[in-house]
């Protein structure tokens, strides 16, 4: 018997081409006699009676595998309620490679096969736990899989932040924003900002700014088992944003600080045997495309 | 008789360490029995009955040149009333070279005096005008001296922007943001989010994409008449924020289009004889400072 | 009849592939009549009597219309010969778009058809000359399409090179090397060096460091009608290079210089009436393409 | 009685301004009795009998620490022969502060009294070992401190290599070349190429695209114990130079490997103990300095 008998399903809200998918996955684990706690846009596509719609609460208490159907935005949503119960993941995704989503609905029947009968491994990603505290009290603590950014409201004004770095002062930075991101974020955000790609296996985080006012900033690797601090001094006149994951979204006010540290908890990813990082990453950013300059 | 025969004086505000060269500027004017137009900021340094507090627009109207006394911000902000004039403006930096705030605050009395008797040249750098337009109507029309830049509101999610010059098809860009920068411009934002320095002379406008989704998006130099227009296509979620100088800022909405061409007037900088354009790069960007790298 | 009546057809050498299309083109050209003049690679791939093996010189002498059969570097190689006759190129691609190269193989009867009968769009792209000087003396003089490059021999050291722009001293730079492109050449190497597109039809070059040793070191967008000076200061312990359009390469000694301005020939490209260069930034740059980054 | 006995003196060559600082530590350590090892520079400048011309190996054998004056290159130069006895390395800077050259001549009593009295910390920074193999046979073994590049000769043409990381493929890249840098040296070569700061403290090791065709290509961070290989296949038509801290430079000839991993010794660095790497980095790239661009 299985090791993953238990099995969640959440598929990405608002996109109809998911639906057969979504189906054939439902029937192939019922044909097995599996456990199938399926999301409430699972439960809706796949329209019968024994697809309830569970909640992520309820999926992550009953599950122990959860596939995701969708892109890695839809997999690093679902992250978050997994994280916390220790919950492995596995990607489905919508027909083109993701970083996380690495199973291609053709090949469910053959890659799930495998994995449902023991052939895969595992993959555990560290995830960064950001607290927010204002007048010395903490007020929020979430997890971040990909990223913490700090980030100017309404880009009326460049931010003025500091940093600090296991109490030491790294910088004063004046910028539209902090990335923080993890190795698993540095393929999303921060590479945007300009950051480096940290492959999954190293223990470091990457400090890049956004527009920074002076050139010569640039991206900083350092320890993930760094405590890193992010201060809005109070001279700031405009409150800012802290966003983690670009999902969950809080006001950074003058005067308040940002901790991260690496969290206890991991985000396990389930993978195919065959997985490889570097394929993934030459497919996505498109390097073993032809060449695509005048130079000769 | 000079040329220049009633001077506006537009200060810095919040600002006490600028109150002595104000003071001296005054005084020197004064003693040259000049017409001087103070405004509010200027006048409550000055403290004497005679500098009055004059509006911007009251300034603008009666001087046939401005004196700004602060950083190029504070330029940026006084040249808005009087682009629009067709009005000089000459620049008193802080006792730090500005790209626009040329004149240092211990040279007052050699410069001026040579700016006075006729001894200087004059730089007409182009201006941009940016037409906000919402169903089919102009809701808004201003005029860009750096730059006009469309953001994403809460950095919530990326953008996407369409973007068409002289009616084709440019580019569908995911990003943070579009900065459109004038050669005036291009060593302000512009250069933070990754933009080429274009020097004043030339008639270009630059498009520099901010932490863009596709990283072979680059910025793009195109002919300065060439008109630009932005869409926010509808389906867009969110509103996002449209800056013009980063001083101006409106609600920028899904299904409005920003217009953006060549300004008929022109920023109107005086300078002394022997202002030399690279000099100030090289000192801003400290490109003559020793090296900084391990690198032997 | 044509206005393009003598053709001169130059092919990419060591490229079996193009053998079909090569000889597809002749016949194309026979069938109508027109005086063909082939270089020795097409000549060999036609492999016809009547093909007889022609010289760059003497192709540039006798045809109207040069076709390149090949990618941009191929036409890079074919463009030195004609801007100095004033000879108008057409490129034939290999399949895949390139920024010279634009009429696809499978499209040539089609396209060609309608330019032959005067229906086409002619661009003019300005070139740059470029002269080695030493110890006063000129001893090279070149047409660059693309770019002169200024670049340390063995990597060894980085070089430190001094610019001039109309005579004002512009930087001393130690760098790897220094890029001055053309519009054309701005989607080359300088690309790959941080340097910003330039559209085709603005009157401007870019300097472009590569692996500056001060980071603030940026692109710099200059007037295409200023004489730029690039000298290796005679401190300079080893010899560089200077490369032109990355195919003539040349000794540049400590004390040379490197005088570069716009040139009077220019490099006229024929193209199809609908010719769009944003289509093909586009889809040379994989604009259009999916996202690529984890980034929601 | 010390631990630091025997003392090798290095110094810069070439550089006549160092005479005084050198003459002050070589007395300075007389009068304290301790042996002391002179380089031929560092022996010509004291000009004493006493003071004899050591090699390298001589210094390197004898001293229980070497103290070297000059900048950054001195150091990395000198470090080749240290770091393979195991020697403690403490840099004398020229005045200014270097990443590895961190005392100030004017401080040399008061430092150098403290850590001759046991008052300093030891920072053991890894060195990477690289192996040219050529038709299946190592002919060179070199330790890297900063970097090790893989270089086109000559510019004609880019270069294409193959890398692999555990012997996995990571990509075949066209580019100018390709840095392997440590955090040692990812503020020296891997910096200007636009690599990320990686703390020293962190075990990784940075891969640097110089200049590369497709856009997308960007620096990635990987685990320092991988074992990289660099590959020339042997379709590359021209010799690729291989170089060492930019001070040990090889042929690369199409079909040699590189092969790339961390060395069993490491470069021992003396630091006072206040030694704050993040106050060298502020201070290095001058991101405490004023603003340097007009945004306001």
């Amino acid at each position: 018997m299985s090791q993953f008998s238990k099995i969640g399903i959440v598929s990405k809200p608002d996109d109809q081409h998911i639906a057969s998918t979504v189906q054939s996955l439902y029937q192939y684990l019922s044909d097995r006699s599996l456990d199938i706690y399926t999301d409430a846009v699972s439960a809706k596509l796949i329209n019968k009676a024994a697809a309830k719609p569970n909640s992520p609460e309820e999926i992550a208490k009953n599950s122990n595998l959860v596939i995701v159907i969708g892109g890695d935005g839809t997999i690093l949503h679902a992250s978050h309620s997994l994280i916390q119960k220790n919950i492995p993941l596995l990607g489905i995704n919508l027909g083109q490679l993701g970083f996380l989503a690495e199973i291609n609905p053709t090949e469910i029947e053959k890659q799930l096969g495998q994995i449902l009968a023991g052939h895969y491994r595992e993959e555990k990603r560290f995830v960064l736990q950001a607290s927010l505290v204002r007048n010395g009290k903490t007020i929020n603590t979430s997890y971040a899989v990909n990223d913490v950014v700090v980030h100017a409201m309404q880009m009326v004004r460049m931010i003025e932040i500091e940093t600090r770095v296991n109490q030491q002062h790294l910088n004063t930075l004046r910028a539209d924003g902090y990335i923080v991101a993890t190795p698993t974020g540095s393929t999303a955000y921060s590479l945007s900002g300009g950051g480096p790609i940290l492959h999954p296996n190293i223990n470091a985080i990457v400090l890049v700014p956004i527009c920074p006012h002076t050139l010569s900033n640039r991206p900083i690797v350092i320890d993930a088992d760094s405590e890193v601090e992010i201060l809005l001094p109070k001279q700031n006149r405009h409150t800012a944003l802290a966003s983690i994951d670009g999902q969950i979204n809080m006001d950074f006010m003058p005067g308040d600080t940002l901790k991260i540290q690496k969290a206890q908890c991991v985000l396990r990813l389930i993978q195919p045997k065959n997985y490889d990082y570097f394929d993934v990453l030459r497919e996505k950013l498109r390097w073993s495309t032809q060449p695509n300059n005048t130079r000769s």
